[in-house]
């Protein structure tokens, strides 16, 4: 992992609770010496684990301060209790560090409906609070990892007035990986001096392209938590939503800048997580083009992702690109058979809906550990990338065996 | 295998024509004596097999009189060459046969994009048609299989007006098996005396609740197809569709004993295909129960029959239910967390939408080679059961190895 800058007045501590099983960190805390501007993106699945549900109505305050985090325990399906427990987990990280219970946030994630083990992370709340500084940002991408196989954390500096702003983003990933985010968390810091709804809006365009352009399994998780917190120590002027006219003037303006940022954070964690999704021994990319427009892009390019045929069949370094066009056929999304073509690494396998017979030579371009499937769809100008990966037998290993 | 009845006036004939290897039989001919009613069902993937595309503009005629099939090469994506080798498989047949080649089908199975070996099926369709009567339809069964590792038929003898009349049904499934019907064939001959309308409703009724209930990998074929063929030589009273007023006339009518046969040979034919999905221990029944309407519970069930995070979870014995819960969220059908119930063979693991503590009772029943998931929504009065399998590193395995 490359070194990861951390943005003034940021604050990180781990430890260990055992909370899963012991002999790693499992527990987090994120602490800005400010009150920051904080914005937030949660799951979609109808079922919301409890420190989700605390986190959205937290966050219609547009402030907070410190985040809570542990692994192992996804606190989800728990009942009135995981409520409890979830709001106590703030309730004691306010009172170790003198905060107002409002700006502490809570996320969780690993195994669903296990009744959290308060016992043994209470006493670590107030260690936490005591060794805040004594960690660094990578550490804490350890401490939320489950089955994921490396700590996924990037920065980036950036001038914005003379002034250098850092964001520096962290998240996990490995299995529920799906549209509409993942059984991931993505906590983001940043000293940017920037207001709410210039925050909103870069996370949605930095999310939309990413996270939610992602899938590993196809399952969404009831956990996926993005949070963004900026405390503005870095001295820049106020960042605004960019309302004015000439292009020219967009391309420099601070927004713009700090919101290429970020959708480069994101979308460079999110590869992360795909590479490695659990069992994956490749990264995937789809891109469809010239759909009929982008939603239509985007649903035929999921359709491929999602497919274990074509998952499977890539792992097997075979360039079966009939599966390919079976999941196109099926995504609802309006082809032309006889207008498709698809290039697989640079090669065209498929002509005008047809085979061109280089079979062999794809099958060895599959042997590289990234791949890169490009359809056209030739009938109109959507376009839209997806990143997923193979399918392999260990992943079924791994989700076989997870609680056992 | 049971004995499979022989409905009278069809015969059947199978051949080696090593079209995707040699050493088996690899094609087939179904034949009935008298020009038949025909009644079929089609993949609704937007990529049709050219032999899709054929049977759909033959059935209008409503008649038909042979089925010649393939399996080791699915005649998709292979453009005006695969159509044109579909029709000519028809011409040749009918011709061997003295038919009109409207009253032939023709129906393929296998790999995509590959060009038909005519030169080897040419040859062989004359033999065919020389030894009709030789094979039984058991026979015909094994000639369409692909990764099927067993032959799956069934028969259903009937007492209508006194006759005796004999359904038969054979298919072939394994992979790309997903609602709206598979990678599936299947035929069904009877000498049924029945009208086309009613003959198309029994059909429709049975495939409904069967094949369109059946989901292993989530991918949708393109050549799927149910055909059915009634010669009426069991010289019963012609069927007609039910339109009596009373309940128990219509308990006792020709068409209702026909059409249940019917969904019973449909049903049986799909469990046979989820049992031998590609790598399956378990076959999987997915009963969801209460839901807001049908089509509720329907989509809830496919979200937890695709899960893979479920399938992978069965396979190992984890009674996870929290995968359950989460693909029950993100099915997208309306769901109440707190009055969720979840039952496994029998055993009720979540109650109001929390763990019973029964986890290690529920992993030892998932030992069971058959396993019910039964799920009680508490909102309304849709009910819906779907079939499906455990996802295992065979499957892995059979698809990444599948061409090479």
């Amino acid at each position: 992992m490359k070194s990861i800058f951390h943005p003034k007045g940021f604050l990180f501590s781990t430890a260990e609770a055992a909370i899963k099983k012991p002999g790693r960190k499992d527990l987090a805390l994120i602490y800005s010496e400010r009150e920051a501007m904080i914005a937030g993106m949660f799951t979609t699945n109808n079922i919301k684990a409890a420190p989700v549900k605390v986190d959205i109505k937290r966050i219609k305050s547009d402030k907070g301060q410190a985040i809570i985090v542990n692994s192992g325990n996804a606190n989800a399906c728990t009942g009135k209790q995981g409520m409890n427990d979830a709001v106590e987990m703030t309730a004691l990280t306010a009172k170790a560090l003198g905060l107002k219970q409002g700006d502490v946030y809570v996320c969780s994630t690993g195994v669903i409906g296990m009744p959290m083990p308060m016992e043994r992370i209470t006493p670590k709340i107030s260690e936490l609070a005591t060794n805040l500084g004594k960690s660094v940002i990578d550490d804490v991408a350890a401490a939320i990892m489950t089955t994921d196989t490396f700590p996924k954390a990037i920065s980036r500096k950036i001038k914005i007035d003379g002034k250098t702003v850092i964001i520096s983003g962290i998240c996990k990933g490995a299995g529920m990986i799906c549209p509409n985010m993942a059984t991931m968390l993505c906590f983001i810091v940043t000293d940017a001096n920037i207001e709410k709804s210039a925050l909103d809006k870069a996370l949605k365009a930095a999310v939309k392209k990413s996270f939610n352009r992602i899938t590993i399994d196809g399952d969404m998780s009831t956990n996926d938590t993005v949070l963004i917190m900026a405390n503005g120590m870095a001295g820049n002027q106020l960042i605004t939503e960019d309302r004015r006219q000439r292009t020219e003037d967009r391309q420099n303006s601070g927004y713009r800048k700090f919101s290429d940022s970020l959708s480069d954070i994101t979308y460079e964690l999110s590869r992360m997580i795909v590479k490695d999704g659990e069992g994956a021994t490749k990264l995937v990319e789809i891109e469809v083009k010239n759909a009929k427009d982008e939603a239509d892009a985007e649903k035929s390019a999921f359709a491929i992702a999602n497919s274990m045929l074509v998952k499977t069949a890539i792992y097997g370094n075979d360039a079966n690109w009939g599966r390919i066009m079976a999941a196109l056929g099926y995504s609802g999304a309006g082809i032309k058979e006889d207008k498709t073509d698809i290039f697989l690494n640079g090669l065209k396998i498929v002509s005008s809906g047809m085979g061109t017979g280089r079979d062999k030579a794809a099958n060895e371009r599959l042997k590289a550990n990234e791949i890169k499937i490009l359809i056209d769809l030739h009938i109109g100008k959507g376009n839209a990338k997806v990143l997923t990966c193979d399918l392999t037998e260990d992943y079924v290993k791994i989700n076989a065996e997870y609680r056992t």
